[in-house]
């Protein structure tokens, strides 16, 4: 969630600009825009022309990929469809999809581009529907820019509209003819839904427990991502060795993205990021910063066990301000990064074990993008 | 969901003799006794003795269903698994996996018993994942006679354990290996989660709308009753015709079911039916009754248009009491049961195209149950 609200915001304040260019098969759908925004902003111009270029070298599978989202669900469907097609209908990175498309063409082998499609389509519709079903649980309001879901059509449209999405996506595998790829997913989908009630259970209670965010992170984030490349792989009909390799450049990469949204909860200001300091404290979620400052400065524990129970107390500015100077004063934000870094060169080391390519070298500046993300 | 509520309320009354007996695998686990409790009840006894007797032949199918079904999620597990597993240890019917069972007997053939008991659970699984996301839409409070898992575990572990049923069902049905008839609990989903968006966006407004109706019921209720009937006869190895013939039995039952609980909605004593008199009014719920009644007496419109607006006029015992007159007067009750078995008619109908077998008497004996039920 940490990961997706980060994601959201950001992408909700350059949410106009990328919306001026877009609409369905324009050839500039808005997806990786807003990386490439960030990348740019934080003078990143190399990684930015490089995630500029990706964009247009997938051009056509993203204009497909556009089409397909669009077709998902409509907005004179039924009130889950159209719950489903505001979401879908917002501006989003689409990193997911971008990672089947590279996946697939890293593994080198021929892919169906319509199977590929669908594939990446039921990466983001999967996606989409935990989006639905969190912002239920969570209550939120706001995602992408724009007034949550379920403020507009309600919390039951809001569980239907992500019922639907789901079983489409599992619907859309199946029709692939890839049953090991179908069979992963249910896996993936699964592991999901534990890590959800994992974190929904831990809520309120701030126990800080290294085994359990990675469990939560791992389930709600990054097999996901692993499956994402796994599936562009198989696909192709890519060797094994090569499948499990992108499967978990996949996963490493997820869980460097969430950690990065862990550590921009503490350090942006939110001017940049688009969403207050300490919003994941105050909505009770373990991150892994917070318990890096807990090990760090153990008094930290209870003074955090507190705010979680009583999070309006954050509401007194200089209460918060004076909380994240001393929870910074740990270190834990240049920890959590040297974390995500450490992901990122292992997500490195698996996609090395691949033959030289360009959509190879696309895949190392996704993933180099996920640590560098609104520096 | 107006099904779903007067058979969760009649096994409520009975639940407790059920649950005395009951258990996982002791041999009688308390599948089918709440209906065979409600024919002998009405002194059907020959109805009721035939009941008793299928559930014996059914026996170890039975047991392995409860087993199985007891293993799909646990006590101990995360809170969406609780959920889960606090909706599936109470005393159900399980009319659906009793349906599939019986298909396959019907049908002929030889259906591996592993494969049936999985395709029987994914019926019952799929049943209680609507019910935990219906809980949370209809904000309900009692289900199957116990407080609903979302006033237990909260809404979120609602829809979390919907979500775990959902793709555990899904899940199970491709393990079978086959794939035509995960293909069609896709389109049965689909049309389940097009039902309930259906039903909610009509919800408050009350439009008598004969085929506005149909299209909930059947999407509701009508179409995983008909994939029973056609899974068991597919597992099988049924000749096309032989399965289609068992999923429009099947179909027309479903609907048969959900006439006859609209009309207790109407005619049922509390104390009897274990629910409110026009509660599904209450709840804004358009049923079959109501329709005719409108039919009838067209100044009737604007009178349940306006409860339908402020349910709680229906606080007023006296006024509740001359508007169920008032409705009942136009005949719609008995007009309702008319339709009802007809539907009976259809299904056996659709029954009588298969040899003779017991199995094939025994489906008949539910379907005729349906309609009989709580007289």
């Amino acid at each position: 969630m940490t990961e997706i609200m980060t994601e959201t915001l950001t992408e909700a304040r350059s949410g106009r600009l990328v919306n001026a260019h877009r609409g369905r098969g324009d050839g500039d759908g808005g997806v990786l825009a807003p990386l490439v925004r960030v990348t740019a902003r934080a003078g990143l111009d190399p990684l930015a022309a490089r995630l500029a270029e990706i964009r247009r070298w997938l051009g056509s599978d993203l204009d497909g990929l556009e089409a397909a989202l669009g077709d998902a669900a409509s907005a004179q469907g039924d009130l889950a469809q159209r719950a489903a097609t505001h979401l879908l209908g917002r501006p989003g990175k689409r990193i997911r999809p971008v990672c089947v498309f590279l996946a697939a063409r890293a593994a080198g082998g021929q892919a169906d581009p319509a199977v590929l499609r669908e594939l990446a389509v039921a990466c983001e519709l999967v996606h989409a529907a935990t989006l639905l079903h969190d912002d239920v649980i969570d209550q939120g309001h706001e995602r992408r820019g724009a007034p949550t879901a379920r403020v507009l059509f309600g919390n039951p449209a809001s569980v239907l509209g992500g019922d639907h999405l789901l079983v489409d996506a599992l619907g859309r595998v199946r029709r692939c003819g890839q049953d090991r790829l179908l069979g992963r997913l249910f896996d993936v989908i699964g592991e999901m839904i534990a890590a959800e009630a994992l974190q929904l259970e831990r809520r309120g209670r701030f126990e800080p427990d290294r085994e359990v965010y990675d469990r939560v992170v791992h389930g709600k984030t990054a097999v996901l991502f692993g499956w994402a490349m796994e599936a562009g792989a198989v696909a192709g009909g890519a060797p094994a060795e090569v499948a499990e390799a992108l499967a978990r450049a996949g996963t490493a990469l997820g869980l460097a993205f969430q950690l990065v949204d862990d550590a921009l909860d503490l350090e942006g200001e939110a001017e940049v990021t688009g969403k207050d300091a300490l919003l994941d404290l105050r909505e009770g979620k373990l991150t892994w910063p917070l318990i890096v400052a807990c090990e760090q400065d153990p008094d930290l524990v209870e003074v955090l066990r507190a705010v979680a129970l009583t999070p309006e107390t954050l509401d007194d500015p200089l209460r918060a301000t004076e909380l994240r100077r001393r929870i910074l004063a740990t270190g834990c934000v240049m920890r959590t990064r040297a974390r995500a870094r450490a992901l990122v060169r292992d997500a490195e080391a698996a996609l090395d074990t691949l033959a030289e390519s360009d959509a190879r070298e696309a895949l190392r500046a996704v993933v180099e993008t996920a640590v560098l993300r609104a520096l």
